[in-house]
Parts: structure tokens; C-alpha cells; sequence
């Protein structure tokens, strides 16, 4: 059975937790304190070099991890991963997107205010972040101008990465209020069968 | 035909224009002169809304964004990018990875060392960027003992993408002697037929 390296408050986490239920895939939560520093041991290490979670374990013992990585390989062949390949590239450019200009601000700032505190000598790294956060929830709230998901007429993969840290994004003090298309798609990704939410272990 | 927005000195840049040549695929090459602002104006983030070169314009001005995606578009079908699902999800784990623990600090340092100058305020950052920068390092040290690539006995798109700011680390001040793995990975890619130089118009 597939094993899930887990934590439960993390996005990238809920992103495979969500689309294994999504899919009514079975598969085995392995809660890794990352605050006590379980992901740092020498064998959690040997899963993932980077110490982080999530990691999937498949039957074999391969670990697969980055957590976009992982919704790919799960969603390959089934309709939360295009075949056609001109969509199948733009859902990776989301998901790159996701890694790159979302999660290091947005999920950077909401672990800051909801778990750790705003490192002293990181304020304003801490206002920059911020302020790239909101000009990332910008580039979606357009992008998403008659469109229901990120890529053609279905949700993908892009859309479940990007739900994951947008809508715990007021966790961090982001406002979604001026996102009313945001809102209105993180609505229709809730709404979705088999959808379950990030605090469901 | 393929049109490449592009800046010479970019890897990000870069892994298009060496995939496009390695495959003999011709392309227009567009110069965007991003220390000037041009990747900033209204028409350019009609391209790309977050104002960032690569952009890779298809045929019918279809364009897509984030230099890992465009890699995976024009490697599908082509040896480099592996047909095996989990092959192909191990190629994407350590583009993501690319992307979230190198490039922010590799590519990072060496901008501000070799364009633009270490902000004074950011001297931290920069310090804290150099550590992560030699941990990537590092990690991939780790991972190709005993392995001729990233993914499998081939060379893939996720060598490429590891390749771009790797081989251009000194610019950044990196030194390169205590990784004789990575060193020697550098050689086996350059060694491909086809291979041009970031330097290459």
C-alpha cells in the first residue's frame, strides 16, 4: 500500500492527501513532526535529502518527493492530469508556478504567523514575502477571468496545488476579499466528490 | 516557427535555447533586456503575467511560461523526457526541486554577484542563500554517486535544468573542488552531441 509521509497542517502535504481521496486511492498517513525535527533524522534523510515533507513511499520502497512531483505521478492517466500536451505543459507551468512564485510566500508567511513567529531578523524579509504573496493571489484572481480552473474546463492538479496554500492563505493575515474570483474557485474545488478538507487525517 | 523570448545570460533561459539545439529544433530568438525593465511592460506580461523570461511563443502565439514547464513540452515523445511513469515522475521531482533549493539561491547569488550588486539591505539573505546554494550542492553530490545522470542511464531534461546554474556557480562565487561528482556530470552533459554553450546566441 502507499505510504504517505505526512504532516498534517502542511500544504504540500493535503496536496497528495487530498488527491489519493479524490482518486478513492487507499494508502498509509505517517505523521512526521517536522516542528521536533522528524524530518531531519538520518533515515527520514535517506527518504527525502532535503528533509522535507511529503514523501510517498510506493510498494517497492521507491520515495518519491516534492510534493508536485507526486501529484503527477498520481494523477497520471486519470483526468486530473491532461493527455493532451499543450494542456499537460500548462499544468506544469502552474505547478512551477505554484513552487516558485506562490508557496514561498504564502505558505512561507503562514508558517511564520501560525506556527513559529516571525523570525526578528526576518521582518523584512517577512514584508516582502508578504507583498509578493499578494501580487501572486493577483496573477491568479486574472488569470482566472472566465475561466473555472487553471487549465481548460476541468480541474487538474494545478488547480489542487494551488488550492492547498490559497485557502489557508488568512492564516498568514492575506485577505482574500478583493479575490472574488479566487473565492469563487476555491469553492468549486471544495466542491468536487470525494473532496476532503486539510484538518481530515 | 518557435519563438524564444530570451536574455543570454539567463540559465533559465538558457535550458530552452540548449534543448531547441540539442533536438535540432529551429526557433526565432527574441532578446528581452530584463536589466532594462522589458520584461516588465504591458505587452510582455501579456505573455507571462509574472514578468519573466523564458517565455516559449508556439505557432498560433500560444504562450507558456516557467522554463521547467517549456523544457517538458518540447521534450515530450523525445528521449528526454522517459515514458515510464515513474521514470518520468523522478525527471519531475528534481525539476521541482530545481526550482525550490537551487535556482532561488544559486541563480540568486550569482546575479547579484556578477549583474547587479549584493543589496545592501539583503546581506543576510545573502549569506543565508550561499548556505542553502552549497547544501544543493551537496545534495546532489550525494545523489549521483554511482549514477552517470539524474533519472536513469540517460540524459534527461532534469540534467538540463540542474545543468543551467550549476556549470555557472563560480560566476556566483561557488567553488565546485569539493563536488568532483558534480564536476564530472558536467562533462558527460557537455559532451552531448549538439551541445552549445550558455554563450551562444
Amino acid at each position: 500500500m502507499l505510504r504517505l509521509y505526512d504532516y498534517l497542517a502542511s500544504g504540500n502535504a493535503y496536496k497528495a492527501r487530498l488527491l489519493m481521496r479524490l482518486l478513492d486511492r487507499p494508502f498509509e498517513r505517517i505523521d512526521v513532526d517536522i516542528l521536533e525535527g522528524e524530518s531531519r533524522t538520518e533515515e527520514f534523510l535517506r527518504k527525502n535529502p532535503e528533509g522535507r515533507i511529503p514523501v510517498l513511499e510506493l510498494d517497492d520502497g521507491t520515495c518519491l518527493f516534492e510534493s508536485n512531483a507526486i501529484l503527477c505521478y498520481l494523477a497520471e492517466g486519470t483526468p486530473w492530469l491532461p493527455g493532451d500536451r499543450l494542456d499537460r505543459a500548462r499544468v506544469l507551468q502552474w505547478l512551477f508556478w505554484e513552487q516558485y512564485s506562490h508557496e514561498p510566500n504564502i505558505a512561507t508567511v503562514r508558517h511564520w504567523v501560525k506556527h513559529v513567529g516571525v523570525p526578528e531578523d526576518k521582518r523584512a524579509l517577512f514584508e516582502q514575502k508578504r507583498a509578493l504573496g499578494v501580487k501572486a493571489l493577483s496573477v491568479m484572481e486574472r488569470h482566472l477571468e472566465g475561466r473555472p480552473y487553471f487549465v481548460g474546463d476541468r480541474c487538474t492538479v494545478a488547480d489542487l496545488a494551488l488550492y492547498a496554500y490559497t485557502h489557508v492563505a488568512d492564516e498568514g493575515g492575506f485577505d482574500l476579499g478583493p479575490f472574488p474570483r479566487i473565492r469563487a474557485w476555491l469553492d468549486r474545488v471544495a466542491d468536487r466528490p470525494g473532496f476532503t478538507p486539510i484538518t481530515q487525517r
